[in-house]
């Protein structure tokens, strides 16, 4: 962290800043210039709040240099963090497919579309049981009932269940029955709950929020990481802008930049990124092309009838054929899937 | 609500959309044009998935002629909602100011802040007992012994107390102890958390998300009124441009906007919006001149030492001077302070 | 500017940076700490491309520290710029209000409309002769025939006249026809047409850009500026974000944000900020409350009838109106109207 | 279009509209509904001004349902347009490679850049001879001379030259020396530019602006097109987030968008759209994946010291890389290099 003071701050003044920053215990050393001083502050700067500083009315500005985050650094962890789930990983050679429908709806669509998913090359099986909907009147998932119907659709084909947890209330519940744990990018920066999956031992699946930076996104991660779960899997879904033809934009960029920045396996959801169901080809394959650990995708057996977000689900076969594209791509990538 | 169907859709498709629209209650009137045929569908819309339907092969597009609110449209509920809280009303000829420090830190700070701001003519005091902090290494709050400093503060001054809410696990003890029950921007869309405050009897103050849309904003509203609590109160505090001048861009033609669309009071956080402090008097100012019901202000008496957000903090004695300029404002908007 | 080196940075490779910065003629200081050597860079550094010197092998982070325009930077010109119109002032204390149609359409039309706006308070007219439309197809203005009916306008009621222009093939003609030039916001970086009026000789009213940062707002008045021409008004007229409700999002803290940054006036636009006749006037009185130096307000005898933007424009006699609300805000903000 | 009218309109009043849409020359049909009454407008409905139908007391809403641009829709032109630059082909099966420095800076520096990337593949060489520079200060180009140089390295390579005008004043020297036309991002809405160009020969590559929706894009192509050149090329290359990672976000959906709804090719300049040059490859093989017609890449011999956005410069050695790439992600798409 680099503070800047004023021209025409005078030694006492700066010894008053240089005090206070090592009183939270920070190195700092003085860089006394022809024309203003400069500070280098080394030490956990992670705990310095930059705002305050520049409150000092002798302070001209305050620049960190480091990242803000340590645990989801790739600087203090140079190698790539793998996820095993239940066998399977996510981040190695192996590109991890998660696919499955918005909600689950009942044991008969589950299970058929889990299995269908699972004939194509699936490796995960994903599927909401609570449901996060911007009206309080649309369907709001099957709650534990649709846990229970996730539970059997894994029993039927063997796939780890990934779903969405959305109170800090079932964490305990959810370690007990999902295999990765996800969540959603509305709550991205739900401090609390973030809190209580980093007592989890299961591995989080955390979704991008829609206005967050990459910086903010590893930040949420860092919050699971510093509680103690190590295993999380960021999944790019799109970001707001003003563009108001597709549903979000797709940030492809934030993946070699997350790759840049940390450890961590990402994946993403092409589905949620465009809310519409022929982009999710072109989108997948790009993903992959750019770097990405893997896809989530919405797969459902009757998208016209499906209770959320139809228009972003492609079918079954729709699915086989995306899986047969995929092959490729992840062979000039490097990966097998 | 308004559905184009393709000019090729034949007389059994426009039956099919026709039929699965009366199937969940709607009633449809079909427009027969030469060149395309409009359907106009009538009833409770908020229940029908527009994207759903445009999966329809010859569906060309769906278009939402009402707001998808109800309990929080003005439409059906025409008079401003004045909010009563301990005796001090929001929403009605007198102006709410709520001041008080980002965190409470403790019994000195806060009582003493609370009696300056009093002096000066707040009507609420704020300050933060759970903070939700972008970083797991900041400062968090002092949680619950917080809040009983915050109680210490109310019974020495008799000031009522607006502090944030941050887990649905809380909801039972922020209900007896708290006269307003503030959520964050970052959980405007923390869906379980909004169905739980919706059973509390306390007055909620719900922020604008970082990135939602007004229309997103008044849906949160709509999930709390529609569990039964109708006392919320809406609170502008800047959204996510491109800018980075200023930490957030205060959307100010949201409060005309909210006063038209919606009944409910509406205050301005200017210390939040532009994250610098002497911004806070012209934008305050300006709220109240576009017919904002009042301000949310952060006041510290040391802002160079504060745990958090020292930068947008003011001291009681700016405050003192914000208040005498607020005074002459409301007087041109026809309001008391 | 502040350059960072990387810890693992030798003697030689730092004297590299610290030769190329002096060759082009900066004056570096070397600050070597424990752990990196950072260089503070002194002297014109507008003139140096930070991103170029980030590709140095060896350099971690280059961070400017001073406002990268000179001319319109309040630090080297203290006082406000008050621009002379004809003998009316803009930046005094007497606020401007500019009012007039979106197109000149007819004579009786702008005529009318002028002497009706006069009587009400206005002290400019302004109307558009050359019209900037998304669509090709859209009525694109009169042309310069509608800049004979607006100098005949100002020929009937004595108001200096403000309208836009659109091409550099037109300098020499407004230079001499029209008393204030505008720069549409979609024009903001049209750098060769910025360069062509730092040379004329009327005052530019300067619209801000769609998605322009306050930053290269100030940039683009340093292009006019730089070429010779100090009379630089700027408009704020709303920026582009994810809120689809207003056309746009006014942005009520560039208002501070550019009084202290820069000595310019500055002007706001509410009728293209949000699109709505009817937010004209709490936006308006809420600029003027914020500090604006003025305001300029789309008015149409005929709005249903307008041939652009009929939306956003009010009658003469809403105008009316506003002015009179505008007097009491104009009071308290310390200015006349 | 379709004009929804309010439940109250009367019989007179719906008549009043119908005929005013008449007048204009549309085909209205009038749907009278038991609750309101929907007008379906039909015929050149790019001219009707919808803003200003929404005016009318009894107007509910005004909705499009067609896109507003006729010559660059693809459902008036359903195949591909190819563009023929010079014999060489953009938009077929073969990707398009532009390749070249930011800023022409000498003759030995593009002469050699042009060879290398010659040698690599590129179809074409790109070179900045005018520059859009945010700053008055920073190098504006070698303007003319760096034209001839171009000509130069055209004459040594073969390779057809791309360079960007920012002057209508220069299309005529344009027209004559350049083989392809660009419009920069900053003059995507310079309509008089547009205009200008719309009687040019030469085939135009249209960069998207800063914030620029795809719908607005599209209609800058027909300004281009209405005016008599159909040879308008589309140029993807990152939009304005609130992401400060990376300098623009790429609009990788852009790509599936407009293939949808245009004919026009479209090219992706991923140097641009994020700043660094190590995301250059992972880009442009994501925009190959997602269907774009080629890249446009920026390569300079010896980025540390170019003139100009070094930090996204690749150097000749590693855009040989590139196109290694390129070409396995060009089989799998099915187009050649």
């Amino acid at each position: 962290m680099i503070v800047v003071l004023k021209p025409q701050a005078q030694k006492e003044e700066i010894r008053e800043v240089v005090n206070e920053l090592k009183a939270i215990g920070m190195d700092v050393q003085v860089n006394e210039g022809v024309e203003c001083t400069v500070l280098g502050v080394l030490g956990n700067t992670y705990e310095v709040d930059a705002d305050s500083l520049t409150l000092h009315p002798f302070v001209e500005r305050v620049m960190r240099v480091s990242e803000p985050f340590k645990k989801a650094n790739r600087k203090f962890h140079p190698d790539n963090t793998v996820v095993d789930v239940c066998g399977t990983k996510i981040g190695g050679d192996q590109l991890s497919v998660i696919a499955g429908p918005c909600s689950v709806e009942s044991e008969a669509q589950i299970v058929q579309i889990a299995k269908e998913v699972k004939a194509s090359g699936a490796s995960f099986l994903r599927g909401g049981a609570f449901k996060p909907r911007t009206s309080p009147y649309s369907f709001q998932g099957m709650e534990f009932e649709g846990l229970e119907l996730l539970k059997e659709a894994k029993a039927e084909t063997g796939l780890p269940i990934v779903t969405e947890i959305m109170s800090p209330k079932h964490v305990e519940r959810f370690d007990r029955d999902v295999d990765v744990i996800q969540v959603g990018a509305r709550n991205m920066q739900n401090f609390d709950l973030l809190k209580e999956l980093g007592h989890s031992k299961k591995p989080i699946l955390l979704k991008r929020g829609l206005s967050s930076t990459i910086e903010e996104w590893l930040m949420s991660a860092e919050y699971i990481m510093a509680g103690g779960n190590p295993n999380v899997i960021l999944c790019e879904r799109g970001i707001r802008t003003f563009e108001t033809y597709t549903r979000n934009t797709l940030d492809i960029s934030a993946i070699p930049a997350v790759k840049r920045l940390s450890h961590l396996p990402i994946v993403v959801d092409p589905s949620h990124a465009t809310g519409m169901n022929w982009m999710v080809t072109p989108l997948a394959i790009a993903a992959i092309a750019a770097g990405a650990d893997g896809i989530m995708v919405e797969v459902h057996n009757d998208p016209k009838n499906a209770k959320c977000d139809g228009a972003q689900s492609i079918t079954p076969a729709e699915f086989d054929v995306v899986m047969k594209q995929l092959r490729s791509s992840a062979e000039i990538a490097g990966r097998t899937l």
